[in-house]
């Protein structure tokens, strides 16, 4: 999502499914646990920026991209807009401007800072940001603490949202601050790494789905944004889905066979762009001396060949599949597939910043590397699911109105919390974007 | 379709459910037929320019249409380039230039002119563009005229993807004229009308379709695009459709009512895209003295209140549903209500170039204006259908590249030749777009 | 000029030195002096139009051009607004519309169409655009021969503006559509030539001039634009004039010793738009087999070296006289040096629209080219002479609100008609300009 | 100058007019003069930065501008590059990718870092930068410590040059980091103020001084650039000076005239740039509630009517000049007026960071405010002087190469160092600059 942020679904209001006299320990019980991942949500957000001095967190080198500092403040002036000032009888904004500096699109909540204007900034500075954050902190867990069960029954699912909201910002502080690094000459490193992970991707297998009514969505009662309802049905015709991710091997293939300058392969947009941009490789890929470098938050460094490819736009990922013989699966097909596996992988608590080849563990039938290391694209457009409504309010602007020009991801990649990949989860970018950790997962139909 | 032409399916090959040696009758009644159209579509395409002058046929206003004598040019060189190169023995062009002028977008063909720059060129002349349609036109008859029935088997379908292609340019040539007339402040007028038709167009009524699987897609012998196969099954829940097209009184309404303001009701590229343009009515609208007048073909005039709606884009058609409390429909429900009525309605044959208000006929069940007026944005992203393939060589590039950040319109409209006109047919123009005769009809999920 | 146009100086007001009552025969003389100057000049702009057809006027390949159309009307407008509309009791213009169309800047005149919207305009036609000037001339010829004495007085330096701001548009349309018949792949001719001229254009040898005040600008009582008044003195140090232009053998020389790729000869800006345009040569000319080739009004032909170069920007005239160790002269100085020699050349009269090699004639000690081939880039900013002062009015707005970042050039054009060159005639364009007739004379400081 | 620094003139070179055995006391003498300069100037530039705190040295806010950070160390890469690498055997530069990041435009000193990316970079950090500066001051003293007599003639122009050059960045390093704070919706104050001086401007009037020949351009022996050379004499008509410079309060008058919307007064690409850009005041005004206040060094606060109007472009200054009947100076009539007055003024070390009304003391024949307070805009055309001549090497792309569509200012303003202020300074902007502190002193042709 590029400035998108997250809007709870109808699903998880506690009220719903259980008794409205929710009895005081069941109450306890759950402010312990919104307790505890308030403060671990909002902590690891922090501890992201451990390695950064205070002149990283300004920039801004592109509009799609945002400041570590705004990123910080925004995700708190979320929880002050939507929980402290609804919720907190006589609640006074910490400072004026917060709410027009920190207000990321929600026209609904009032008039806000020009998006691509975000690194021209310096003050708050960092400190009065992380000040900014205590702030909210201190007297959200004040509330938290002190509300009666019907408050906390109010309170769960907009504090749940907040840091589901936060988690995705926390991806996007890592792919962002990479952005700004590449873009130094200096080349600075994010977090250094001890060596790089070899090993042998192996062939691809494809894993074959009968036609059939699958359904898809998400259903239960834990956290799901709205986009991911209503659970419905949909016809899929028999498919073929490939066992891992494309890897940079087989991506530099692609190179190889002048895939960039044949236009057979690609959508006319693509191509286009292509053109415009010069592309010729992956973003953060650079040839130095013959060989393909890329620049990681671990440093610049060789190209690692069974690394899954990341860094590609939805135009090189529908062109590789192309030149593939192959194509993109759609989000439905993916998702219907995801259900063999559990929702395990390389995701960003494991600290490396960095796809990871897959390390192939005797002979699996399973499908691999389905949910961490690199978004997937799909051939989906991001569109309503047939049933869809949006909240009412700011909040209703979370995800519904960026249903156009944008194409579904799946999975989630080293980038995302642990806590926050879903079989359900539908994430969603610009077919031109690449600076997210986005890779390629082939499909097919069956002859 | 901005800039895209068509492709023929691989459905009407005459041999595939024919006995390869086809009687001589038959093949002289096919011949026969094919030359009838031929003659008539070529023929049409020029009796659209009857009131133009010399200079009229150069403008290029924006880099999404052409001039006329680019269509005319253009038109013809597809003949020239799929038929009459590798079917005319020793065929030489008519000019060495022509094949680099006069290719729109098909990279397998060569090099081509900067699309933007088509109204550049005062050379070749009208007359010199005339000419050249004559030459191919000679040719091409002549070798119809001469094939025999194995090579009948394979130019008809080449001669039909060119009729079919030069309709497409037809319905471009009305909108592209229409939007050089109106960057002139004289205010040409393309076609002399005689009064406008007035017609109570009555309240909309909801049809109601149940939950089931479809299947939508072309099937039979007729000619189609590649892009409308192959016929295949979707689930589609419950959902109502509206009896017949907004109309201008409507859409007045959500004018009234501020729409063009209020950000709730739309996507955020939408929003962008109203506020970056100052858009505050359809294309075409201009408000004199207190009234609506608009630019038709047939010169500046007030708005009539019951013709529908008219030149808005899919981002005003997506947020007009949303004020109305309904949605867009998606293309497989449109197709699927589609098979309740005949393929009738207000074609180019009329020679109105403007839509026209609903006649009622007594109280009818069935839904109204479903072909012809203006095609109907739907909310589905133009995409592949499943199993979808293009075509090997140039003419794979008719459609399928053009897949992305496009949507599509079902019906036809004024603009459309009636021969043209398809329940299956996938018109699809980028969100933004609006210099088409587009309009809205609405849908919604029923309770 | 780009979009300037002129204006009479205060200097030619008939009664300011002749007694207020002109005599009968005094009054008839200059009236059929001016009317045989209305219609040779008027005549002229539409012989150059000989050769073109109907499309050929409507095309604008760049904002900083305009229609052969739009010449034709603008001019003709120009005596309308300034001479039929104050003057003939009870004139109505021809069109409501064109004093909005026809409007180059006159911001005192009232709105005008956007200047880079002009070839978006098929309307006025050619033919009714011919009828405007037969309209316009068919009036002013009636009031020209109704006019009394004291009226004559008004109207002869009107007229006489009038006519030279025709002249300085009649160059116009020759550059103009040389640069739209250069952006057309068929690179039509506008004038067939017989052959090309030959000549050796000999050694450059240096005039000196000492240093001494000296006196420019206009006196006498003659024509000349506002810009050239008033005369004043100028203290000059000595310097060295070139005695002829600089030769495309010699800017070859400067191409070959690798000149646009040496930053230290260029100014800051012009190094930047070298780069930024990707100059590396004059414009029209392009590279073919190894030989330089350039597009004429004669169609495209091989580079002949001794025509004096052509089509160089300020930024280009400029770095080649560093690398010659030299550098462009002041405007002071050549109009100083000019004194020396006839106002002699070679004109648009001849009909070749194309300089030509210089003929030496036996060993002259006098300077060479200095009229009629190329305008002369001078290190001049275009700037008011000390004391000038603007017209009241409209017409006021004819040069000095252009006075900002242009450089005066001198002399005069193979384009230009021979009655309009002048010593003290200064022609304007931005740096970068260079689809004019424009080329180089050397000035050095003697040791 | 925007983004130009500064070139020393032939001038100074101290063994073209002493013994070339320089007595050791001399060169003690200069040597303990140059190391005390040293010091004094490159502490300026710190405590500068006294109130700064890391996230404000970051910030680009346009393309114009320069973040502080950015000052700092590119002022010392001109001592590394020009004094340490040809003059200090062995140095090796501190960090080899520095000479990319801090060469503003030298293109002989070799590849640079893109001027609008300056602000993209967030390494090396504030502390490091300081740490650059340390490394390169201890290293110049060290060096200038040990230089013998001959050395120190080859070390002092530079060392002198490089001072002055650093002094252009100290007033650059204001305007900055003004534009900086503007641009935040917090308002930052960069230097607390106590209160604003008020005094009554008093009416102007006029000097007047006779047509003559007047000598301009630097002599004796100080420190010029070299663009102030060679000394030459001019012709100048009569003229009139304003005893003072334009106040807020008469600048108000223009605005309230309407002054802004009236063409007449503009020149012609002026108008399109206030249209374009929606100027209506000087840069830094805004109205609120009815009145105008202005963003200063010390913060947000109300015009003061007697200040010097500043931050307006030299369009504005033209056609303020044009409504009140007058014109602006050429430079050589105000460098000729200057000699009356002693070079005395309002100055950078005065610590207030903004203009100051003037302050009548008695009733004064003399100009007042010809140095300090602001820059006064010229109608001279930033050109070479007669014989004008760069240095070889890097140091000649200082000043001659930017001698294009620049405009001449005079005097000195608030933010200039006192010592850097002289007579023959010829400093220079686009004419729509205006985010220096510029402002107007008119002149007039006497009757």
């Amino acid at each position: 999502m590029v400035i998108q942020d997250a809007l709870i679904t109808a699903a998880p209001k506690p009220g719903a499914d259980q008794d409205s006299a929710t009895p005081k320990n069941e109450t306890n019980f759950e402010r312990n646990d919104l307790l505890a991942r308030y403060e671990t949500v909002r902590q690891f957000s922090e501890a992201l920026c451990e390695t950064l001095v205070s002149e990283d967190y300004v920039i801004q080198t592109m509009p799609e991209m945002s400041p570590t500092k705004w990123h910080l403040a925004h995700t708190s002036w979320f929880f002050e807009t939507f929980v402290l000032k609804p919720h907190l009888p006589g609640y006074k904004p910490l400072h004026p401007a917060y709410a027009f500096l920190f207000n990321s699109y929600y026209n609904a909540a009032g008039k806000m800072h020009a998006r691509p204007q975000r690194g021209l900034i310096s003050r708050p500075t960092v400190s009065e940001t992380f000040a900014y954050r205590k702030h909210v902190d201190a007297l959200v867990l004040q509330l938290l603490e002190a509300a009666g069960p019907k408050e906390l029954e109010r309170l769960a699912p907009l504090l749940t949202l907040g840091l589901n909201h936060e988690q995705q910002h926390q991806e996007l502080m890592q792919t962002d601050i990479k952005h700004v690094f590449w873009m130094n000459p200096l080349r600075p490193v994010f977090r250094e790494q001890n060596g790089v992970q070899h090993s042998d991707a192996g062939p691809v297998e494809w894993r074959h789905y009968p036609e059939s009514v699958y359904y898809i969505g998400h259903h239960g009662k834990g956290f799901c944004f709205d986009n991911e309802t209503p659970r419905h049905g949909v016809l899929l015709q028999k498919f073929s889905l490939a066992s891992r991710l494309v890897t940079n091997r087989e991506y530099l293939g692609f190179i190889e066979d002048d895939g960039y300058n044949r236009p057979e392969f690609w959508l006319s947009l693509g191509w286009n762009t292509v053109k415009e941009r010069g592309w010729d490789a992956p973003l953060y890929w650079e040839k130095r001396h013959g060989e393909w470098w890329s620049m990681t938050l671990g440093g610049l460094r060789e190209i690692v060949m069974d690394e899954p490819v990341c860094h590609v736009s939805y135009f090189e990922a529908d062109a590789f599949a192309r030149w593939a013989n192959a194509r993109l699966p759609q989000e439905a097909e993916w998702e219907t597939a995801s259900f063999s596996v559990p929702v395990e992988g390389h995701f960003a608590e494991a600290g490396r910043f960095h796809p990871m080849p897959l390390r192939r563990i005797g002979s699996s039938e399973r499908l691999s590397q389905m949910f961490g290391d690199v978004w997937q694209w799909t051939q989906s457009s991001y569109s309503p699911y047939p049933g869809y409504r949006t909240a009412a309010g700011a909040l209703g602007e979370y995800n519904g109105k960026f249903m156009c020009n944008q194409y579904v991801l799946r999975g989630a990649s080293c980038a995302t919390p642990r806590s926050h990949a879903r079989r359900t989860y539908r994430n969603f970018f610009p077919p031109d974007a690449r600076w997210q950790f986005t890779g390629i997962r082939l499909a097919r139909n069956p002859e």
